[in-house]
């Protein structure tokens, strides 16, 4: 048996090769708060009690860095990755009209059997977006 | 300007083509509560107020699903991704004795210049995985 339980999840990663580009998307379009960026190997984001994080994977899978002599271990993932970001329901609609606004297409809007809704998009790295009520896995919003 | 604050991640995904021995790690070893398990695509987790996806991208990139007539877009990265799970400083060591107990191998353990500690490791596909004090990017515990 595990000691304790997981409180929850603490850093959601995605991967991008045009930083400056994830960065507008990520810190602008969405608002999320830029807390890092390191020029060709990560932009930082707080995002309610944790954090999003994007690498450049061209860096992170084949540079090794090390924090107080530790090695940080390498990663790096290719292809589109996939995340979910929590709005109330009732936020949708201004978020949609705010993403047209923008120029970003919304790819699919789902609506879920139990309940809530996902918006849909591209992150410029092809990376899949969803904005989306926290009731479709039955939590609270 | 965005409408609203976003509350929070509400998906963390990653990629593994064994899901059964994804399912093992995340679930038995790490205690995650598991949700869904959909032979060949997908094994689900709770964890807090978020979900952990891990997907098979041999079925997620490449096999179309509709909900309600809607798309669900298409996904799925090669290559080791990154997560890190949130427990207490002082849970550590027990979770660093459990992790030896059941075979995983402590791959780095690193303290952080303003506090925090993370134990950091492979799943069973090569995503590097990391249990860390909250305190590391200025959170509570």
């Amino acid at each position: 048996m595990p000691p304790t339980t997981i409180a929850r999840v603490l850093e959601t990663s995605l991967y991008a090769e045009d930083l400056r580009a994830a960065d507008h998307f990520y810190g602008t379009v969405l608002g999320l708060e830029r807390i890092a960026f390191v020029e060709g190997r990560h932009v930082f984001f707080k995002c309610g009690a944790g954090v999003v994080l994007i690498f450049d994977p061209r860096t992170t899978a084949t540079q090794p860095t090390t924090v107080n002599g530790a090695p940080v271990p390498l990663h790096g993932a290719r292809g589109a990755g996939h995340i979910a970001l929590a709005v109330a329901d009732a936020e949708l609609p201004a978020w949609r009209m705010h993403l047209r606004t923008n120029g970003i297409a919304i790819e699919s809007e789902v609506t879920w059997p139990r309940g809530g809704r996902s918006l849909y998009m591209r992150d410029p790295a092809g990376n899949s977006v969803e904005i989306a009520s926290p009731t479709l896995w039955g939590f609270q919003e």
